[in-house]
C-alpha cells in the first residue's frame, strides 16, 4: 500500500478522531513491537478509540480505503501478531477499559475490551469474585479472547474459549453484532462466540465482553514438589490427572528454568525439576485433594512436598512462576526469546519432552521448558540474538522439529499463543483441507482482507 | 424439487449404495418423524451410510443434482430438525456406529457419528469412565453435536460445545475436514469444531468425533427435597449455584410434572415441586456437599430431604427424570407435546417461570414445566391436539410469550433443543445483526444451499 493511498483514510480518521489518531514515530514504533523475537512491522498510523460506536466507523472508513486495521490489546502476543505488514491502523483499544456491569448473582461481568486481567481482578476482588485466565503478562480481555487464551488455571477452569459468554464485535463492513445473550447454554444459532474467540483480529474487533467469573474458593493450598529427572514429574501430572484429581494448577518448571527463577525471584527452591500445584476447595476437600497429591508425588520419585498455603508465600511463587520468561531472558541479557508452544495428549506428554530434551543435549543454546502440563501445554523459552544467523537458524530448527513433533502425537502447533505471522506455515500441516474452510470463512466476512491481513491463515 | 429432477440423483445413489439406498414409503415415512408436535415432511428417499468416505460421495452426488440432504441421527430433535420441506435425501448414520478407540489414559474416545449415548456408556461402564451428556432421549453422538445438545449433568460438565475434542466432517462440496487433534486446548485457527457443533446439519454431516470423558466418580449421591412453592425450590437453586457448591445435576419439576411421574413410574413422590439432585465426588467430599445442600434447600422451605446413594433408587428417579417427557404425554392419551426450551440466568430464573405459571393459571391447558435449572433451563411441555386449532393457537401464545420473555431477561430462546423449523422466526428476535452473519458463513459454506435447507437460519 503505497503512501499515495493512505493519505486519505489518515485525514479522515484524523477528523473522527482528532488527537486520538496520531501518526507519531515513537507511537507507531511502540504498537509495531511485541513480546516476542519475531521483527515487527509498524503501522502507518494509530488511532485510540472509545467506543464500539467509534471502532465502527473507523472500520467504515478503513473498508471504503482498504486501509488495514490491527486490533491492538496491550501487545503482549508472541507470534507478531501485531505487526502492520501490509501498514494501515493500529486499533489501540486500551482506552475502552470501563467495567460495566458486574452481575454478582450470575457470576458474570460485561466490559470493554481494553481492560486488562489485572485491573479486572483488582476490581472483583472486594466482591469475592474472580477471573480466572492468567497469561503471564497483564493481556487485555480483548486481546486474550482474540488470541484463545489460558495461562495457569485453564486446567480447572478452562480457556477463553470456555469462559466468554457473549461478545459484542464490529465486522469488517462496520456492523455491529452482538453474539449471544447472557444466558450459560444456548442452542440458538452458530456459535458466532467462538468464531470470533481465537480469529486474532482477522475476522471482527472485539469491543466488549461477557465473561464468567467464578467465586473465590474458600481454601486455597499451594505446593511445590522437586523430582530427580523430569520423567518422574511429568508421570505425577499425568497420574493426577487421570485420577480425575480437581487440580486448580499444575505447573512444570525443568531445571534450567528453576535455576533461573531462584536468580530473577531470589528464591531458593533445589535446582531440579519441579511441580507447582495448587488446589482450590473448601478446607477439607484442599485438604484431601492435597494429600491424595502428594501421594501421587511420592509414588514418582517427588522429594518432601512443601505446602505454603499462607497468602504471601503463595503470592511470591506464583509471581515467580508468572514471571519466568523474564527469568529466562535474564539468563542471557541481550538475547531475545524464541518461545515454542506447543499442546499434546497428556499420554504424549512424557514423550514431547523427552524429544526436545534430546534435541537441545547436542545443542549450544539455552533454552528453559515451562509448563501448564495439566493440559499437555508446554513452552520452550530459547534464548537467541537475533543478529546471530546460526543461533537463529538452530532455533528454528529445534522449534520445527518440536512442532512437529507435536502434531505427530496428535497434538497442535500451539496451545494458547496462536498463529499469528510465526506458526502460519503449521496451519496447513495441522488443519489440512480445514484450512480451505477457514480461507472461506475469511473471504465471506472479510471480503476486503482489511482486518489483520497477512496474519493467521497462510497465503 | 419435481420428480423429473430428482431421479437422477437417486439413480446415481442407488448406483453407490445399492439396498442402502431406499424409497420405500414406511422408511420414508419413518425418517419424516419427529418426536414433536411439527408436522414432518418426508424426504424423496433414505440412504445408509457406512464410512465417511461414502458419506463424502454421497453429498457429492446431491450436489451436482442440487439434492438436499438431511443428516438423520436417531430422529429425537423436537423443532421439525429433521423435516424435508424441499424434499431430497435423508442421510441416515445409525449404521455409522463403531467406537473406534478409547484412550483411557486421556479421557477421551474416538467414534462414529451414529454411535448413541447410552451404546457409549454401555461400552465404558467396565473401564470405569462415562460421557455425561444426556439428552433425555437415547440420541446419537452425531445428533447430539449438531444440536448442541446437553441434559441433565451440564451444569457441572457442560453442553456439547465443551466437550467434543474433534470432529470429522463432510462439508458440503463434499470435501472431509478433521477440525482438531486430540489436544486438550489449541490456538491454532479458527474454532471449526464449535462452528459445526450447533449447526444442525446445515453446514456439514458429521461423520466421526473425539469426545472428552470422565471417570465414573468415586462416590454418587442423589437426592429429593419437595418445596412448599416453586418459588422456594427456584431459590434453593439459585443459592446452590450462586455459592458455587459444584453440584453433578438439579433438576426441577413442578407439581403437574410430578405427579405425571407418580403415575406413569410407580413412584410416590410428594406432589409438590421438586429438586432432584445429585453430588459426584469422593466419599468426604460427596457428603460435604450434601450437607450444605440440605441447609440451603431447608432455608428455603425445602421438606426433609430424602437421600437415595443406592445405585438402585438413584436409577429409578433419573429414569423417571428422563422419562419426563413421556409422564407427560401420558397425562392426556392422544396429544401431542408442544414444548418450549429457555435458558436465562439463573438470577431471572423465577421470573421467568412465574411469567410463564401466571399465564397458565387462566389457560385450559395441562402443561408441566421440567428443567435443568442449574442452567437456568426450563422447558413446558403442553398437551395438545394437532387438530384442534384453538388449542393450538392457545399453546402457541403462550410459547411465543415464553421466548419473548426469556429474551427480555437476557436469555436464550433454546437452551438446548435448537432452531429445526420450529425457531427460526426467534433467531432474529435474538441475534439482530448476527442473523446477517450466520447467513454469510452459510452462503459461503454451502453456496448452492444444499445442507438441511429451510431449517435454522429465517428465510
Ligand atoms: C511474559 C508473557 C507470558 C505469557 N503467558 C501466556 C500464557 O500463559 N498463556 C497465554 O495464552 N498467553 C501468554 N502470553 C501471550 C499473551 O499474553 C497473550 O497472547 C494475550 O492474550 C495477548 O493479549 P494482548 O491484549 O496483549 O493482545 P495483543 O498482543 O495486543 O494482540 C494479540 C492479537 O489479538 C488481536 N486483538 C487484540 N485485541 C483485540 C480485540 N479487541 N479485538 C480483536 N482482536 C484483537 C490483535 O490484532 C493480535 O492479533 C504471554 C506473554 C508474555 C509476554
Ligand atoms: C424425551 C426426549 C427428551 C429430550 N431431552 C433433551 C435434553 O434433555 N437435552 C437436549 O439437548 N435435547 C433433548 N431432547 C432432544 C434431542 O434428543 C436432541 O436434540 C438430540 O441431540 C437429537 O439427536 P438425534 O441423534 O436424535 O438427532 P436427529 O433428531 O436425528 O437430528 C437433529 C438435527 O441434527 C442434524 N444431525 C443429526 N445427525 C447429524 C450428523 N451426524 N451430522 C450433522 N447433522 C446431524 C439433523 O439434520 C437435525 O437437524 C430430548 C428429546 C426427547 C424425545
Amino acid at each position: 500500500m503505497n503512501e499515495r493511498e493512505e493519505l486519505p483514510a489518515i485525514d479522515e480518521l484524523r477528523t473522527l478522531l482528532g488527537g486520538r489518531l496520531t501518526t507519531s514515530l515513537p507511537i507507531r514504533e511502540a504498537h509495531g513491537r511485541d513480546e516476542s523475537w519475531h521483527p515487527v512491522a509498524p503501522p502507518d498510523a494509530v488511532a485510540f478509540a472509545t467506543s464500539t460506536k467509534e471502532v465502527s466507523e473507523i472500520v467504515r472508513i478503513c473498508a471504503q480505503h482498504r486501509f488495514p486495521v490491527i486490533a491492538f490489546g496491550t501487545g503482549t502476543s508472541l507470534e507478531g501478531h501485531i505487526s502492520a505488514p501490509h501498514g494501515g491502523l493500529s486499533l489501540d483499544l486500551s482506552r475502552m477499559n470501563r467495567i460495566l456491569e458486574v452481575n454478582a448473582a450470575d457470576l458474570d461481568v460485561h466490559l470493554e475490551a481494553g481492560v486488562t486481567r489485572k485491573a479486572l481482578n483488582a476490581w472483583l476482588r472486594d466482591m469475592g469474585l474472580f477471573f480466572p485466565i492468567d497469561p503471564g503478562a497483564d493481556a487485555s480481555l480483548g486481546g486474550m479472547a482474540a488470541t484463545r487464551a489460558s495461562g495457569t488455571n485453564a486446567v480447572r477452569y478452562g480457556t477463553m474459549r470456555e469462559n466468554v459468554l457473549n461478545l459484542t464485535a464490529v465486522m469488517a463492513d462496520g456492523s455491529i453484532v452482538h453474539t449471544a445473550h447472557r444466558a450459560r447454554k444456548s442452542a440458538a444459532g452458530y456459535d458466532l462466540t467462538r468464531l470470533l474467540v481465537g480469529s486474532e483480529g482477522t475476522l471482527g474487533i472485539i469491543t466488549e465482553l461477557t465473561l464468567k467469573l467464578y467465586g473465590i474458593p474458600e481454601a486455597i493450598a499451594s505446593g511445590v514438589v522437586s523430582f530427580p529427572n523430569f520423567e518422574g514429574a511429568i508421570d505425577a501430572v499425568i497420574e493426577t490427572i487421570q485420577t480425575g484429581l480437581p487440580v486448580a494448577r499444575i505447573e512444570f518448571l525443568d531445571e534450567v528454568q528453576v535455576e533461573a527463577c531462584n536468580r530473577y525471584s531470589k528464591l531458593s527452591l533445589p535446582v531440579a525439576p519441579l511441580l507447582l500445584v495448587e488446589f482450590h476447595g473448601s478446607e477439607a476437600s484442599v485438604a484431601e485433594q492435597a494429600e491424595r497429591f502428594g501421594f501421587i508425588a511420592g509414588e514418582h520419585g517427588g522429594g518432601a512436598f512443601e505446602w505454603a498455603v499462607k497468602a504471601e508465600e503463595r503470592t511470591k511463587l506464583w509471581e515467580a512462576r508468572h514471571n519466568s520468561l523474564y527469568a529466562a531472558l535474564a539468563l542471557q541479557p541481550g538475547k531475545k526469546g524464541l518461545i515454542s508452544d506447543v499442546c499434546v495428549p497428556i499420554s504424549r506428554l512424557a514423550e514431547a519432552i523427552s524429544g526436545t530434551k534430546e534435541d537441545l543435549k547436542s545443542s549450544p543454546l539455552v533454552a528453559p521448558i515451562v509448563g501448564h502440563v495439566g493440559d499437555g501445554n508446554f513452552h520452550l523459552i530459547m534464548l537467541v540474538d537475533p543478529e546471530n544467523a546460526a543461533e537463529v537458524a538452530e532455533a528454528q530448527r529445534i522449534h520445527d522439529r518440536m512442532v512437529m513433533r507435536a502434531l505427530s502425537l496428535d497434538g497442535t502447533c500451539t496451545g494458547e499463543h496462536g498463529i499469528g505471522e510465526g506458526k502460519r506455515k503449521f496451519l496447513a500441516a495441522e488443519h489440512g483441507e480445514g484450512v480451505a474452510v477457514m480461507h472461506t470463512i475469511k473471504q465471506a466476512l472479510d471480503p476486503l482482507n482489511i482486518l489483520n491481513p497477512g496474519k493467521m491463515l497462510p497465503a
